[in-house]
């Protein structure tokens, strides 16, 4: 990747006002300047009424200032069952790279199971050579791994199939993924304990909650860099994400991550469970549907500015925002400001991990005209996001998992932005 | 750093059973074995509780597991003032790098002040051509940049200049350090628009706590990777944490990341405050203490195993604990387990990143005889942890702050866990 030296004045890098990623701001922005009997003012007798008394005290488990009450997800629950649907990350409230764990997208088809971890077992049973019983405090003495991976929901940005662009935000939009470091143990260490019998290629991963949800699994992935997940950004992983332990596939489609996991039955072939017939298939022109599509295609998203904000007049600003790939490592990420016609490379925040997300972030001088905002990313196996028209025309009518589509923010004269298709 | 290929077979790497850090397990090591007809009973009609009625339903911002209760913060405060003192990260029963936000470590001179974001200003003055005056509204529209740091606070295991070594956990020796990402605006932006005067070298930060807790900062670290940080882990920065903003020093000691940051004065010469004056400075032999000691030293610790935890009886263990330097990188962690005699490289858990916290592993096959456990890190500067007495000699008697010698546990033939002297 190209490698521009720092400059010291600004330069443009594509049309309507985006600059060279390596932009360095020059003075007189945004703040407000004080004189000199203000800044000596507010040294003095006007210090704020929370320095003058003793602050509150230490905590066992610290949470969120009370003025974020707002940074929430919000959930979607069918009806009459309240443990089955989704929740979603509020990625536009968000920054950086890591979800917090209190904010990681859900996707439960039964609830959340109240799990006694002292009671749960990992069983790998089917075509083994010695079928092996794993307890939590078993897998614990097992080496460990640490990695940083996001987990999207297949049916992310499912909305954009619709005929007129949703008005909302980018997490009810694109809320269904999250990204974490994950630990836990090799799952292929595991395996060959038991002893993988010949004819074996897949593996039928079975979670504990009360819709015993389960996915027949490639053999060849779980040999590979699949994890048994124990930790999430340091702590035991949650209980909405698996707790005591999930199966974490880097790369593949969120529901295949089977939470609570119970069990792994070794077998010759997919066993056809109901998440990967009625759901997660994509339905194709001739009418058949593609079945086992499990890689998340390479995305991006704009989320500053995006639905909801207000650009507040003309000025600087900086275009932020997440790209990903199940494939592995975003190579570039590009941003258009006048709908496609141009495109400047955006900055990528280091480091650039594989099938983790990605911070992507670019100068911007907005003149205050009606302009449209796109992102556009590339992973290192050279794919790159298609037009919404273009990610459309491969499907039948109606298929909307996996959708990896270029999105767009028009930024309207009086800052609103909205959700518009190009 | 050398990459041996993959073993598939135990190779030693050091005396007492350590065994090389590429190491793979070979099959039969602690999972139970079942029968067909167990393996069969498993998936009928035993099915845990759990998976016979539904689970919970979503939570707008969830917690750990009940059963996790035990992994908290622990705290020792001042007599009769409930805002004085620390708080400890939980650093044992945690795994791979990051700390989760409700587990980061604290130190607070008068309490967590409740600051209202739509009031706080950063007011940049003194030696400056132009006082400015930040709100949290107006930062926000700067570039940011987000970077994994960790923070350690300078009276971190301490207690190791004590005569008799302590008996406590990892955590209540070692647990005054955290690592998140952190993301903000880098403040030689905020400075340069703001004019730095000729002769101005120092930058004094202030707090907007009960204590307006001060420190001076050297103008060339302010600007160089100095960040204001509003964003940790993702989310806002925790109200433990500095909400709304903190300075952060990558690498520099932890009380001089001043929380609630509200104010920055361009000086020529430091202020000498409470807390550079009678707090972290380093007390010589000759009688004199040196000040501005600012980095903090190549350091690491053993968290498994550890006090507190007994080791089940010879067989496979891995050796995991964390590694840090103030100066940047660290290039290797060596694992004795003969108590210094000799020593094996451990593999470090990629991203090695500067200024963070990096996971270490060695496997280790433990004979059941009592046994020393030591670790000892390489910065990428050359540093190297010197043995508790080469640190000590250093110094004056009753200097604790900034100890990073090497650190010891003796697993006993009992499998219990001591920290001993060596």
């Amino acid at each position: 990747m190209p490698k521009p030296k720092r400059q010291l004045v600004d330069e443009a890098a594509a049309g309507n006002g985006l600059l060279n990623r390596r932009t360095m701001l020059r003075g007189g922005l945004f703040a407000a300047g004080l004189g000199v009997a203000q800044a000596a003012d507010s040294i003095g007798a006007d210090a704020p009424e929370w320095m003058k008394t003793p602050g509150r005290s230490f905590s066992a488990y610290g949470m969120p200032a009370k003025s974020q009450d707002k940074v929430q997800r919000t959930f979607t629950a069918a009806a009459g069952r309240p443990g089955t649907g989704v929740s979603r990350t509020p990625v536009h409230l968000l920054e950086g790279t890591i979800t917090p764990n209190g904010l990681h997208f859900e996707r439960h088809h039964n609830g959340i199971p109240d799990i006694d971890p002292t009671r749960h077992e990992l069983v790998i049973h089917g075509m083994v050579n010695r079928p092996l019983a794993f307890s939590v405090e078993t897998l614990m003495r097992y080496p460990m791994e640490t990695h940083v991976r996001f987990i999207e929901c297949p049916g992310n940005s499912g909305g954009y199939i619709g005929p007129q662009p949703t008005q909302a935000t980018a997490a009810a939009i694109n809320g269904l993924i999250s990204c974490s470091e994950w630990t836990g143990v090799r799952l292929s260490t595991l395996l060959q304990e038991a002893g993988v019998a010949p004819g074996a290629r897949w593996v039928i991963a079975e979670g504990a909650d009360a819709a015993a949800m389960s996915r027949s699994v490639p053999l060849e992935k779980c040999l590979d860099d699949a994890v048994i997940a124990l930790y999430q950004n340091g702590e035991a992983i949650r209980p909405e994400q698996g707790f005591p332990m999930r199966l974490l596939l880097p790369g593949f489609e969120g529901n295949i991550n089977v939470k609570w996991l119970r069990r792994l039955k070794v077998m010759a072939e997919p066993v056809n469970a109901r998440d990967e017939t009625s759901h997660y298939t994509e339905l194709m022109p001739d009418g058949r549907a593609r079945q086992f599509m499990f890689v998340q295609s390479v995305k991006s998203m704009i989320l500053k500015p995006s639905f909801g904000m207000t650009v507040k007049g003309p000025g600087f600003y900086e275009v932020s925002g997440l790209a990903w790939s199940g494939a592995g490592r975003i190579s570039k990420v590009e941003v258009s400001a006048d709908g496609g016609r141009s495109w400047a490379l955006a900055a990528l925040s280091e480091p650039v991990l594989s099938k983790a997300l990605t911070r992507f972030r670019l100068p911007w001088r907005w003149d205050g005209r009606p302009s449209v905002l796109m992102s556009r990313a590339t992973d290192e196996t050279g794919e790159i996001q298609p037009t919404r028209a273009a990610w459309l025309a491969q499907y039948a009518p109606g298929q909307f998992y996996h959708f990896n589509g270029i999105q767009s923010w028009s930024v309207e004269a009086d800052g609103t932005v909205k959700n518009v298709y190009i």
